[in-house]
């Protein structure tokens, strides 16, 4: 139900291609607001304009408008088009005498300058109509003028086909964010996020909480930021997630809680997308009496597995030097062989391991794998995830070379959801097997057909984790939660040896009365990303930080005088080499020594 | 417009009395729901229960129910209400041998306990209805019921009528918020919300945009909490307020921008209810060649003035220890002496100083201010900006006394909006009486009919802010901001002897075509306050801090281990006190010396 409203929410807010790359300019905040609801929002209610730039057509001829917008460019000292967050409209300059100081005021504003014009709505010429421009069959005669404000010379132009570095973006950031596309984006994301809360509030009877944000810091939260407080030692922490809060809520009565909610984690930033699960055949019955050797050797192992793709019309799009690159790849970031495997056998892999592949074991793949003449098996062995990862990403390559050989095989204007269920509870800490550690968080309900292995196997219990992918990225998960305290107290303290100490307010407030309860939560960023099809997440966050975590518009983190950071009780411990660095800028210059 | 709006939302979302304090229990999230929309939500898709336990009506009967929620009480073992966040609805224990194990559930499970229950609603017995609960005509006859969590003895009932101490509240705060009191404010709060979007969002076009919250730290911003990020040195802030984002939003072109932020301010608790400004009249005139001392004083000094107002009805309920008090008061907190005025003469004070006042000049104060002849007057003289804080201060204490004995002076169902406006853009630096600083912050535009006095009597020059008043108490406040690169760098610069550097990113941004703008923003916290009647803001956030910033709950702020500040590179400076008590601790325990 709930991916199935998403699905149709993307759908009636995405533009038809689902990739916003050629955008007929002004019509878009139109259609964004025509597909999302009924009554058309009052656009000029509060302000001096009587009218947006981009909403002007044949039905306004003859009314006298007053706009207010950037100029956009200048054509001949004649024509001047004017741009708002609407759209754009072609004003006529007049040329008479006893408009001598309008003309004087349109001619000789800079680019990008602001200005109010009045004037009547009229029919362009026939002939000069501009059908790519929804304003195109009219034209303002301008009557009044008045400069808002100068521009000086801008470090870029504000056009779509003008390039520009990220960093020079992120830098004018203010500048950058009239650009249509960006305009798009963050208004496009600003009326999904609305309609959520329409579907949660109006439809669904949700209450919308804010949670703070000066929390304390939470087991294992290495990767929460510290706040000084003006108490000796004593830190605040922005807090990763409001999961916490959720579970509290829910133990105080606040049935149906939901919240845009800001989650903080000091990381740096990751590539939005990132394959993250992946369908594969398990294949390793078939080569369980093989003679390639590191088909045996991962099979001979305890988490041994033999797995395979398999990509349809391979042979007919896939040439081998794709082959040998991908099979580089695998051998580079994943240290893993792969083998590449084809239904007829005169068209095998010129390779001495390829031969030795029986014929029987073959017909076996093709018949288990339902593979047509002209697909080629990608085929990996060894330790269970690590077989997953490397076809995960390999299914993603070939999606690529497929793509750009002309194959259509991922429509973007399609909303494909996957719910993705069964996770493990537990993995096996990596630095000791040995140990346990939650595949998610400490507070997840085990499966309830699996409670009774938490005391036998508890590795082989599932967990009630659920994340939700759309098309190949993951942009949500949840879970149902541990409302028992005793099934809590077990959990982190006999299984995971954590210190119950730093949750005691949990586990007293499961204690007393918890309902059941479970939630889920979006990454909007991302989601809204998949949606405009912006290419980074940047791109849909209206002021981001760089990679490293930077504002390099205002050049935050920065400096502070140590006195700023007394009241804090705080000082700075300056590494080793920077201490060196400023005891020498501290020496005397001395050219001589 | 705007307050109108806000005027209706108020009303239309309170309760008729504006201050709940006795609440029919049930009827409250019903008519929050009613009275703000007319599609009423489902509150029970997606969950167990049928049907919620505040909604079930005569016209249920008959009805197969399933039911989630606290046992609230339980009646000699036949009776047991049941509570979630939509009401109470009684529920009869099966005393037949059949549905022992039925019995044994609900009359074991401690209060508080979480029980599912299915049954048919059916008619309470005739003279057994209770009208006094929404859901009285009817009670659930149960058939199956399931234990969902025990609950361990609580330390306060989750009663209304039972008191406890705030501290306790806010330790226990998950079990507070199941009180009816905390779920109709944020409720109301969610809802008030909402309205609020649907007005900006679908009515008039606006984006809701999310705004940083890792910035920089601005000119002033002492109060701006600091974090370390992993560069040696360097901090980001939590900003103060989203407005330079605004601002650089509406460089943009994000025009209608609008945001549901949160502000940090590192400073102790405020009570919220303030007296903000008041409507005095100034009778220097009357008093020109007064021969009282502290009069004469006061009006002899530039910014001098003597000031009154007038306590209708005050003969009547004023006592003489009253007016004390109140003169107590206003020597006590504000070193400002008060002189009461009786128009008629033979109820004069009985003070020497009183006394000095001429027969005239009694007169002329009782015409300009227009006083019956039960009224009574406080004078006071002095400082312009202290005469007007100390008669604020005494306009609200007089109204406490004069409500105390019987009087109705405030309406609290009404919503009394204002607006204040012409405020100084300057004043004189308190500590520095020669330089100037901000009114309100340095972004403010000047009155454009000052501008001229911008560069010969700053001092005079009003400003373009405004704050919206309801009721007495601030609920907001905003200005049209400074568009002009040339007039703000004139402003921080010249008059104000600011560092421009630090703002050198906005001051670009101004230069690069920014349109002229201006906003408001509502204190959102105070607003709710006073449409529910809560005593303090505390009472309309889920998880609020305590006065001193503790989050009582989790122990917020918390002690850290040296280690995990590291990577911060910022080291703990232990006050010379706690260092002592520190090292004392460090030292090896010697009985004998």
């Amino acid at each position: 139900m709930f991916s199935c409203w998403l699905s149709r929410l993307c759908r009636g807010l995405s533009t038809p291609t689902g990739r916003v790359t050629h955008l007929i300019q002004g019509s878009l905040s139109r259609r964004l607001m025509l597909s999302s609801q009924r009554r058309i929002p009052e656009l000029s209610s509060f302000v001096a304009r009587t009218n947006t730039c981009g909403e002007l057509r044949s039905s306004h001829l003859g009314q006298e408008v007053t706009l207010c917008g950037w100029i956009q460019y200048r054509r001949q000292n004649i024509f001047l088009v004017l741009r708002d967050f609407h759209g754009l409209v072609q004003v006529v300059i007049p040329q008479d005498e006893s408009a001598a100081s309008v003309k004087k005021i349109l001619c000789e504003a800079p680019m990008e300058s602001v200005v109010q014009v009045s004037g009547t709505v009229i029919s362009r010429p026939p002939g000069q109509e501009n059908p790519k421009m929804p304003t195109g069959e009219i034209e303002i005669k301008v009557k009044s003028a008045q400069l808002l404000n100068t521009c000086k010379k801008l470090p870029f132009e504000i056009k779509d086909f003008v390039k520009k570095t990220e960093a020079l973006r992120l830098q004018y950031r203010y500048l950058d964010l009239r650009s249509f596309q960006m305009q798009y984006n963050l208004r496009l994301r600003s009326r999904m996020v609305m309609k959520m809360r329409e579907y949660l509030c109006n439809l669904h009877g949700f209450v919308d909480i804010e949670t703070p944000t000066l929390f304390k810091r939470t087991p294992g939260g290495a990767k929460e930021f510290v706040i000084p407080s003006r108490e000796p030692g004593k830190f605040y922490c922005l807090p990763q997630s409001p999961q916490q809060f959720k579970q509290l809520l829910m133990v105080g009565g606040l049935d149906r809680y939901f919240q845009v909610a800001r989650c903080y984690r000091d990381e740096g930033s990751r590539p939005d997308r990132q394959p993250e699960f992946t369908q594969i055949v398990d294949i390793s019955d078939v080569f369980r009496n093989t003679k390639v050797g590191f088909l045996q050797d991962a099979l001979s192992k305890p988490q041994g597995t033999v797995k395979a793709i398999c990509i349809s019309e391979g042979t007919k799009y896939l040439k081998r030097k794709d082959i040998e690159s991908l099979r580089k790849l695998a051998a580079d970031h994943f240290n893993q062989e792969v083998l590449p495997v084809f239904p007829k056998a005169n068209r095998n892999w010129n390779s001495p391991v390829a031969k030795s592949i029986m014929e029987e074991q073959r017909s076996e793949l093709i018949r288990l794998m339902e593979i047509q003449e002209d697909g080629v098996v990608l085929l990996t062995a060894g330790e269970h995830r690590k077989a997953c990862s490397v076809l995960g990403k390999l299914r993603l390559e070939c999606a690529d070379l497929l793509e750009a050989r002309g194959l259509v095989l991922r429509d973007p204007a399609l909303f494909s959801f996957l719910w993705v269920v069964d996770f493990p509870l537990f993995l096996p800490k990596e630095e000791n097997p040995g140990e346990l550690e939650s595949a998610h968080h400490p507070f997840t309900a085990p499966h309830p057909s699996d409670i009774h292995l938490l005391h036998t196997e508890p590795k082989q219990v599932r967990s009630q984790h659920y994340d939700l992918v759309l098309n190949g990225n993951e942009i949500g998960g949840g879970s149902i939660r541990i409302h028992d305290a005793e099934l809590q107290r077990y959990i982190l303290a006999t299984l995971l040896k954590e210190d119950v100490k730093l949750l005691s307010h949990l586990l007293q407030a499961l204690d007393f009365g918890a309902p059941p309860h479970g939630g889920i939560a979006l990454g909007l960023d991302r989601l809204i990303c998949l949606v405009t099809g912006a290419p980074s997440i940047r791109d849909v966050i209206a002021f981001p930080k760089s990679f490293r975590g930077h504002d390099l518009m205002s050049n935050a983190p920065d400096s502070l005088p140590p006195e700023e950071l007394k009241p804090y009780h705080i000082q700075v411990s300056w590494p080793a080499d920077s201490e060196a660095e400023k005891s020498s800028l501290n020496q005397p210059y001395h050219p001589e020594s």
